[in-house]
């Protein structure tokens, strides 16, 4: 079971957690004879400076080629959000129809939750986010540019394709944990796309009689993410609402630098792309001081997805091991220390 | 300085929290002689079950002749939202162009926050919500209704003269405060509308150059309203964002059951409706059990609004100082008080 994986270590920290990343994987196909093979690609921000790009004409047809895409971060400073995230990230998860975005959330023993009352396994939940339509679209634009009476629209789309497919991700991703789903709306507020929503979770709900499900409104659901995170297990939720829940499990967690994401086509006809969910994080780089367990724990969905189960399950618990104590956390964490020193701990680990 | 308001009741724990309202101000006015007048509405879910209607037709113009609304809540089950929501509270926020909807929160001493970190006095936040566009749009619609290529869009909608009244709300607020201004956007994501949000907020900035202000993502944002809520003054977002900021905050600082809010028309051409950020609680009605401190909390908004800033912060300090004691506060807040309790120790203190 080879497997070809293009690595797109982007901007700031992406270059930093990929080559931890990088170590890590080689540790274990050294032990287990993965036979992963890897391509690496210099799409930055750092290179649209240089040649008015972020990625190649033709970087969608050769990303096409591989069976994983394992990414950093995009972003930079100076490099607005439409080159930088539109010019790579969102092609990427649009073009190969990587619908589902799944972000694993838990509460570790070592990395405390700001939260009093989540102690280590409290929390243990999934968002499972709509990633290709929504309220992310680019039908709109803006009228009277410049004048008094000068507006802006902005249409979010919903499709019966597309909320039936993801609904029924989230159903089927509980059944294999503790069988209950949560949907996210707002359908007293904006009355035409949630309302849609709400009615195909309710019809696709009805596949999964052994699935026990509810919907809640995103404003006291983000506020139950932070009075009763523990009551979750999967969260279905639209691109925008998605997002939102799952920055903000992470930080119920105790922090973003260890969530990672899994940007996932189930058919399988194109390749899906894991990136931790932490950005480029100017502030930081260069310092040796990022976490890469939001890059390593990204390596575990992808393994997961290229039928390494068992092989994602040793990393899982590397991961979990070195998290417990200090000396194997980043500051973000509690720990005393840097990017090198968890990455060598987790590779040792894997390593047997 | 007399004051007509027109009070609604509402469904649920609304006539309860109403009344230990109505009894807290009788105290005041006793004492301060605020001369205010009331009449009271049983518009609400059971109305609408009695009766086919929320409100007469003519009730937004009844409500016009009042100084102010004091709200309890709306909502029971079984009357859909777009009857009790779109029937009453949303038609009032809009007709009356009260575009501020203003949520205030803080960590009482008394009120545990959830947060591990965040003691009394250590969030003192509020936000600025838009109240009358943005995403709350009723335009929209479906298309191949019940067809397998079925969809649904809705547009966002964000004027000039919206977005520029509202962030001059916020700035203006800020100068009273800490002087600092938080803007939650999501115009990496959502490209059309709040890029315009973006730009507006910045032109307006430039006219309060002794107010600090950024901007945030409102993925980040609502992760730091977990992990830095010490961080915000004023935050100023959309009616969605408004919306789930808000509800997340009050959570952050305790429990919904306190959190009050206003929705103000500030040229003073309409009424301002007052009303508690707490829903009808369905759970709970009838059981004495609800926290009227989100309403008294909304009746001091009332009161400033009013022109009584003196006898406003009077009733601040008496429900600070009840949510001191467990014997004063209700179960929602670690206490053992009921309803009729906090409104008698609230009462107590006020008549002096
Ligand atoms: C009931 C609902 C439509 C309303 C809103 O989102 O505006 C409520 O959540 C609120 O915040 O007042
Ligand atoms: C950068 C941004 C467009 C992106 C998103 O909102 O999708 C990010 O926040 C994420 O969650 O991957």
């Amino acid at each position: 079971m080879a497997g070809t994986i293009a690595v797109i270590p982007g901007d700031g920290i992406g270059p930093e957690v990929i080559e931890s990343a990088r170590t890590v994987l080689d540790a274990l196909d050294r032990r287990y004879g993965l036979d992963l093979a890897y391509e690496t690609f210099d799409w930055s921000c750092r290179r649209y400076t240089e040649t008015g790009a972020m990625m190649p004409a033709d970087g969608l047809e050769t990303l096409a080629r591989f069976d994983a895409i394992l990414l950093g971060a995009v972003g930079w400073p100076g490099v607005p959000d439409h080159v930088s995230l539109w010019g790579l990230l969102i092609p990427i998860r649009r073009v190969f129809r990587q619908f589902v975005n799944l972000r694993p959330i838990r509460v570790f023993d070592g990395v405390g939750s700001p939260l009093r009352t989540a102690g280590p396994g409290a929390v243990d939940l999934v968002v499972v986010r709509e990633n290709v339509e929504g309220e992310y679209s680019e039908i709109g634009g803006r009228l009277n540019r410049g004048f008094p009476d000068e507006f802006a629209v902005q249409e979010s789309v919903f499709t019966r394709a597309g909320v039936s497919r993801i609904a029924d991700y989230a159903f089927e991703l509980a059944r294999g944990r503790r069988g209950y789903v949560t949907s996210a709306t707002k359908s007293n507020g904006i009355v035409h796309t949630l309302p849609f929503w709400d009615e195909i979770v309710a019809e696709r709900a009805e596949r999964f009689p052994d699935v026990r499900w509810d919907q809640e409104h995103i404003d006291a659901l983000a506020a139950k993410f932070v009075l009763q995170p523990e009551r979750f297990d999967v969260v279905v939720a639209s691109n925008l609402f998605g997002d939102i829940l799952s920055d903000l499990a992470a930080a119920v967690a105790g922090s973003i630098g260890i969530a990672p994401s899994a940007n996932i086509d189930p058919t399988g006809t194109h390749p899906s792309m894991f990136e931790p969910v932490h950005g480029s994080a100017p502030d930081i780089a260069g310092r040796g001081l990022a976490n890469p367990v939001g890059a390593l724990w990204s390596c575990v969905l992808m393994l997961e997805r290229l039928g390494h189960e068992k092989v994602a399950a040793e990393l899982m618990t590397a991961i979990t091991t070195t998290l417990r104590s200090p000396e194997t956390r980043t500051p973000d964490v509690g720990g005393s220390a840097d990017t090198a020193d968890v990455t060598a701990a987790v590779a040792a680990l894997v390593a047997g």
